[in-house]
């Protein structure tokens, strides 16, 4: 693949995509983003993702950025200027983001209607090894020092940084939320538990981000023939369940096997519920990259 | 003056300031920042301005950053650039930002060290009027729902800008943050009510940033004879109040006289306490200025 990415209008070198300093997003995080994975030129749910981005810029009132065609119809040319390969084997994720655009600094929006600034680029998605899936990844609890409007996907991105880091300093993957002594979810991830055959999952709300993968979940819980609820558990409910995991858009299910250096569950390893579900979600993507239901072609 | 910018060892004009899309402050609002105010080339407490920026990195661990000197250096050869007018009566901002750096996206910080982005500028300082002055401001009581490092100055500014934004759709000036029931400060302010001849403000801490213009509040009720205490108040003692009044680096101490639409204290004007603490801290300024305490010549 080359490097290329879209800003303001413009295809450009990665390398080359550069924003002011007084880019609203670089000086007060006022800004919204998307991650969205490709197998080959094919998308995961794109549409579900872009419109989350709308919904983003609505919440913080960012107006002028691109419609859902007008995305559509970037991310196909930015495809096409990234000479991504069409097979399913290249696996690639695609970063959206939108700010308000360059103004004199001041907390204020600005009276006079700004241009946002409008960013994507595509970089190779990370791997996560088959080992990786067959041990599973190891939770550190954090406290959960988010602001209280998290159901935005906003690029005010620091507190997360600064847990996710704990939680690897910690020598563990991800850190697992706790706001208030309930589990949250992770720094990137959605979290669930798992106990005697049900999945638990924090409600939606403000304080976690209904993610597109979460949502994948649910639906292939239904057709799993699993039930999945949508009940806060306490750090100590969730370290005595049989098995836990978490989802993201770049990993999907990924079982998570220890917390805070003990096992989950009586094996420590992922459980049969976990593996269900994650051969489900996979079925259900397979079957749209199949049939192209969303796509950038 | 002229409009430069320092980027990364570089003097060129701000319009031409720009950094990449993926630096960590414009995707995970990974950096920090300082405002310093200048009459002429002279500068406010440049150094505790300075200090708190180098401890703001340390507290997120960017490191390489300008030392001390090294940033004197940088700002004299700024104010150089943009041919400041040696002159009190123009009154200039610095802003100055640290981020942790250029690198892929990932939450983590990056395993290999890069090196940081450093951004200065001047603008004009913001002008309040003598009318202003004289009536004061009005404040609107907003939720506060910053994470709970705000002690850190980072650049992690959107729950500040959507409370002062909401503060200013509903008429006000500036947004008086509760949290948990109580008044910690304003988005981009500190704040204090008096009752009874005695100043009120809330102690330092992880719910509020120990504003350098904060210190300066504390010496000149020193040099009035004026007590002031770290204690915390409620929203209802704020509005029952005597006087009230904010602080910062760009408009030091501003009276507060309304509060979501009603009068602070009686007559809703600015009281003798409030103006005591003003004219001592324009003496504390005026003598430094006049020593060339601190200074950027």
């Amino acid at each position: 693949m080359r490097n290329m990415a879209y800003v303001n209008g413009r295809f450009l070198p990665l390398a080359d995509a550069k924003t002011s300093v007084e880019d609203r997003a670089y000086q007060f995080a006022d800004g919204v983003y998307e991650v969205v994975k490709f197998y080959g030129r094919n998308a995961v749910r794109l549409e579900p993702h872009l419109v989350r981005l709308m919904e983003s810029s609505a919440h913080l009132r960012i107006a002028g950025g691109p419609g859902l065609d007008e995305w559509k119809t970037i991310i196909e040319q930015l495809a096409t200027e990234n000479e991504l390969v069409d097979d399913e084997t290249n696996e690639y994720i695609l970063y959206q983001q939108v700010s308000r655009g360059v103004a004199p600094r001041n907390h204020l929006f600005p009276k006079d209607a700004i241009e946002p600034s409008v960013v994507a680029y595509f970089r190779k998605a990370p791997v996560y090894s088959r080992e990786q899936r067959e041990t599973g990844i190891a939770l550190s609890l954090q406290p959960d020092e988010r602001w209280n409007r998290c159901y935005i996907k906003s690029v005010c991105l620091l507190p997360a940084v600064m847990a996710k880091q704990a939680a690897a300093d910690a020598g563990c993957f991800e850190a697992l939320l706790v706001r208030n002594g309930i589990v949250t979810e992770g720094s990137a991830t959605n979290t669930y538990c798992v106990r005697e055959g049900i999945v638990y999952t924090h409600p939606t709300g403000p304080h976690i981000l209904t993610g597109v993968t979460r949502t994948l979940v649910f639906e292939a819980a239904e057709k799993a023939g699993v039930e999945i609820r949508e009940e806060a558990v306490t750090p100590d409910q969730f370290a005595a369940a049989d098995e836990a995991f978490i989802s993201s858009t770049t990993m999907g299910i990924m079982p998570a096997t220890r917390l805070d250096g003990k096992p989950v569950g009586k094996s420590g390893k992922p459980g049969p519920v976990t593996r269900q579900l994650a051969q489900a979600l996979d079925a259900i993507v397979a079957s749209e990259l199949r049939g192209h239901e969303v796509t950038a072609k």
